[in-house]
């Protein structure tokens, strides 16, 4: 597993209160012309003229989101900003300010904070976005995330969960379930290390998955090529909980059914690979991996040539009336109803 | 102390969970123009014509911003949003909008969580905010609480830290220290409860400064005031951490130095009473107390007409020039360094 060669302890009180906030935050750098005032102040200022903007926010906890043992912390900064830039993309909208809230018990040390913060500068950089604002607090146990995105979109251009009709196609970028197999390798090479801490796992054959596991990437690119298109979603949503519960909420706040195709689900080949290594039906985990912040829309049935033959969109089934339901059809070209995942986190409420 | 007769408990999964999701955020009703989407869709969507957006966000953690053991629920719900309007006011904003994130060990029941967002609720309708996002997740142990606020002003109203010029007039909303010294009374009652908890405190003549303690108020009717009289600070923060802490980040923003004088520090009798029983200096729980949320600001000497004489302000120093530095004028006229208390938590970044 990953190894902690880092022998560089600070404790976080030798910085003294404000210093460890400077030292942390000193590194971000405004680049948007809507950040007037950034970190250092009792709120930031942002200026949006006629512009509607968009706010999401997100809570990661670790032992429930995410487990040190194999996520390094500068990966984890980085997926905590792009969790929450992807609910950004999935309104249509270009993501510009981010505040991110750390609570962090004392078994850290400064070099811990460093390197989450340098995840996070990396991803804010990489996304164009200012760091605005923050808190940075003491927990009694482990480390919490909680980070809010804001963005803005022009009014027209403003996509939410809700406005599906029947007959919409069902569309979704990328491929499916490869963040929730790159979690089981991982889980699996832990509980090796634990019983062989010498062992060294070749995971090379699982590089793509894994990768979708430690560093997510969000859809920012969709956004710019639906303009380039000249395409508007009728609905969409990120997939962070699954596809078959995004898809639920799609049909939900539409007010539609839906008729969703297996033989179409997006599989990557090490998807599928290791799924059969570890015996796990392909379909189960794109339908309810989870992680994956692709993006999930529907389009109108005349759009349908702009989209057509593009990589990175497939079209997985089409939207029905509401009395219809929601089904999966499966190769074998049989209906079943479609279920989202059990219970996982409380989770998110936009 | 506070007892809980509510014998009602309902597992968080009964829900499933959008069912929870739905069943907290029901009561949050839109009314704010600026709110075009709430909760429900992957962000929220604001409009803001021609106004700047202030965001500003604070984490409360169980066992260091809080104790339950005398914190009710429906309290902690109520400061924790209060916590951030304060944020938005002292940049002399209107407060419009929050998310508010959540992360509940599973020894809440539904109930408790029910109580913390009707706090959460009240403070919504009273303040006039829109709740409009969030994210409710389990944790390994614990409560914990992330709201972020959003409020709008014109450009020319903001008020920073960094405005304020030598000779400008230190000002403070309210009185200070009551909070801090609530929080001592608390803190004694629940070491008698632990011994006696057949003990029946008589509270009343700690009324006032257990109500700064468990349900205080942020000063939203000063930034109304302010512009009834037609009076703009030249700079201002909310005090949060204790006085001195604060008026060394107006110095330190302003590159300014500060005369603050002991014998004008504002102080409620019950604030000096319980000072004395507990045999604590009120100057130094003034200076250092903290959680007051009373709006601390600088004012051109030439508005001190439009302020004199107004029951809400006291005059309690004036800044210098910096090469001067930082002092406290003492009762017995000498002049000592002003210092900002200890290392309490890792703390606010804005």
């Amino acid at each position: 597993m990953i190894e902690d060669k880092n022998q560089q302890r600070t404790a976080l009180s030798d910085l003294g209160e404000f210093g460890l906030i400077d030292h942390l935050t000193s590194q971000f750098k405004v680049s948007q012309k809507s950040t007037i005032q950034s970190i250092g102040d009792d709120a930031a200022v942002l200026e949006f003229k006629n512009k509607q903007i968009v706010v999401t926010t997100d809570l990661l906890v670790e032992g429930v989101h995410f487990d040190l043992s194999y996520m390094p912390l500068k990966h984890l900064g980085y997926k905590a900003v792009i969790v929450n830039l992807s609910d950004v993309f999935a309104m249509n909208a270009k993501a510009t300010q981010i505040t991110v809230s750390i609570a962090v018990s004392n078994r850290f040390p400064l070099e811990a904070l460093e390197e989450l913060y340098a995840g996070i500068g990396t991803a804010a950089k990489i996304y164009d976005i200012d760091v605005v604002g923050g808190d940075t607090t003491s927990s009694t146990s482990g480390l919490l995330i909680s980070v809010t995105a804001i963005g803005e979109v022009e009014k027209e251009d403003v996509v939410c969960r809700s406005g599906a009709k029947p007959n919409d196609l069902l569309v979704v970028t990328g491929d499916l379930g490869g963040a929730y197999m790159g979690l089981q390798v991982l889980e699996r090479e832990k509980q090796v290390f634990l019983v062989n801490p010498n062992s060294q796992p070749d995971m090379e054959p699982y590089s793509y998955i894994i990768e979708r596991q430690l560093k997510p990437e969000a859809r920012k690119d969709i956004v710019k090529l639906f303009k380039d298109l000249e395409v508007k979603p009728t609905s969409m949503i990120d997939v962070s909980d699954g596809l078959s519960s995004e898809i639920m909420h799609l049909c939900k706040h539409s007010k539609v059914g839906c008729d969703l195709y297996e033989e179409k689900l997006p599989l990557d080949p090490q998807v599928i690979s290791t799924c059969e290594e570890f015996n796990i039906d392909s379909t189960t985990v794109a339908l309810n991996g989870g992680e994956d912040y692709e993006l999930l829309f529907t389009l109108s049935q005349e759009d349908y040539p702009k989209i057509k033959a593009n990589p990175n969109f497939t079209v997985i089934g089409y939207m029905t009336e509401p009395n219809v339901g929601m089904h999966l059809v499966t190769r074998a070209e049989t209906k079943i109803p479609l279920q989202a995942q059990g219970w996982n986190a409380l989770n998110d409420q936009e």
